[in-house]
């Protein structure tokens, strides 16, 4: 257990690392922000800082030095880092998730076996599986890379016998995997947090809507049923507990339509914060920043209880110009991660709308 | 008008100075905390900290040149350092507040040229003073120095005629003022905000309860009539645009009982965020603190109203140790100010329990 004024390890400089950063200062931890980008905006506001590669095996024995435990704001670091760290210090969470995490096919088959159900799935690491998989799965499917996915990319969406022949290309003839495509009502998702004593707590359910493969907009309440918001919570609380996780994670959801003898199926988890939780920043006084910052400090997770509703629309590129204007807007909370440069679909910033929760 | 990822630099780096700065970073400003001693909590959450004594011309220099503005985080600052700073870039709120606010005897004139009602009040610069304002005001009566006072140091309380032949010998024979005793209902405060474009804006009056001198609760919102409530706001916001203000201030009020003809009076302004706003970062949106970085900035202030009702606890010394229990406690924000050492007297911290706003 961490004690106060100790210094939490984060890899990673971008928004993520940022908002853990801010939400440590906040309960009296300090941070260290390791990341080989030296614009990265979390460099801004933590006491300490590495700018070094992730096999500066120097950089990483002093970053290792000056901390007390490490955390992470992406699922892809490098095996070699972790290894090196954790020989060190606690990693948390720990390597057995990532592993989990960063291979679609591995996570995929632990869902399945602890119970949690998934679109069928093919591996495929041949035109040869792929056509096998087409066969099994039907069309249309999606293939995916099995690692360093995110935000749409390293996947294709096959309609066609012409799309079988060439996805392999597309994606770099890496191992993939093939998923059913799965025709959903919505897609939800679900923000857990576990700490090293066995706490675990969850959030409201969100839903999400994306836009050009981004994530646009979570909105909490999700228009579901009590007893799919429950199914969803649990899905997320058992992710935790199996995994024996530290920190926080979210598990992606897709709900199918009534009718299906199944309605929630798992489409991935993510072993960190998480975009479709940046609405707990504004809607519950402990937001899933600060969860994770408690949890990988060994200290008591927090209320997740919601006090208002609340819309969260992420700001991609030149959405962010509008800031003055979301500065005005009433009952909105605006976040602008610190970016010195707009790209087209970097993730900007985000706002946070609020409204009552309805009298029941 | 500040740009996005401008640096505002700050005066004063303790946890005022910090929550400033971890609300700059959540719009996406940066900030450069000025402080003389190197334990400094702010310190800890900035990209850019100096630390060398507010007389140190060639630091203030270097701090002036890499920053856009100044703001400050206590109202008694040397007047030679905000005379150096002003005369190389804005420094906000303007010298005339400070002169204003450094001052009983100023400030309470101030109070009664614009409208506002105070206590009877009797400038005391000798015994001989001191004894015509206690034939003109009566006993008791509180003897305070005009300057430096906080959290009940530097001054006296006088009951009797005794007391009043030893009072200016324990403050140190300082230019004083005497404060006719107010036999108040309850203190309230209110806390407003204005930017360089003048709009103005206030929050919800919230309710305070002091112990041993320093404050240990507040409430919002406060037990009063929404006529006196109306009335606590127009005040806040008369002075800030009396002023010119560009900033957060706080004014204290006491609430006299029902059957005096005049039912609020002012007791004293902080030219800064208070200590009695701490509540608006859990049970609103815009938190004092980002409400000043927006004004500083010359940015739109944002919304002010509370989706919550809400009571501040300050943690005060050993407080500070319950942090485990605090963190596990329903409905509560914990906020640590970071701070290596605890002493008796020293504010460590808060917690802020909300509560649902009744419907009316």
């Amino acid at each position: 257990m961490l004690q106060p004024g100790d210094t939490i390890g984060i890899l990673g400089g971008g928004q993520l690392g940022r908002m853990m950063a801010l939400a440590a200062s906040k309960i009296g931890l300090k941070t260290h922000i390791y990341c080989p980008d030296p614009n990265s905006p979390a460099f801004d506001v933590t006491a300490f800082h590495t700018c070094a590669d992730y096999e500066d095996e120097a950089a990483l024995e002093a970053f290792a030095k000056s901390v007390k435990r490490v955390t992470y704001e992406f699922e892809n670091i490098p095996a070699p880092t972790v290894e090196f760290l954790k020989s060190r210090l606690p990693v948390l969470p720990g390597d057995n998730v990532l592993r989990t995490s960063q291979d679609r096919l591995i996570e995929k088959t632990f869902f399945n076996d602890i119970g949690i159900p998934t679109a069928g799935y093919h591996d495929v690491a041949s035109q040869q599986d792929l056509e096998a998989g087409v066969k099994a799965l039907g069309l249309p499917a999606l293939l995916k890379t099995r690692r360093f996915g995110y935000d749409g990319k390293g996947q294709v969406f096959l309609k066609s016998e012409e799309d079988v022949r060439t996805a392999l290309d597309i994606i770099g003839n890496q191992p993939a995997i093939l998923e059913a495509f799965v025709p959903f009502e919505r897609e939800i998702s679900v923000i857990a947090a576990r700490n090293e004593q066995g706490q675990i707590v969850s959030y409201d359910i969100a839903e999400n809507v994306h836009q050009n493969q981004i994530l646009h907009t979570t909105t909490v309440p999700a228009a579901i049923s009590d007893s799919i918001a429950a199914e969803a919570r649990a899905i997320g609380e058992k992710v935790a507990d199996k995994l024996n996780y530290v920190g926080v994670l979210a598990v992606e959801l897709f709900l199918l339509p009534e009718g299906h003898d199944q309605r929630l199926v798992a489409n991935e988890m993510a072993p960190r914060v998480h975009n479709s939780g940046h609405w707990t920043e504004s809607a519950c006084l402990v937001s899933q920043f600060e969860q994770h910052i408690r949890a990988v400090a060994g200290w008591p997770l927090g209320t997740t209880k919601r006090h208002s509703n609340c819309v969260m629309t992420n700001l991609i590129g030149d959405d962010i110009h509008a800031q003055q204007s979301h500065l005005s807007e009433p009952s909105t909370a605006f976040h602008s991660y610190g970016k010195s440069e707009t790209r087209d679909g970097r993730k900007m910033g985000h706002i946070n709308v609020i409204s009552p929760i309805d009298a029941a």
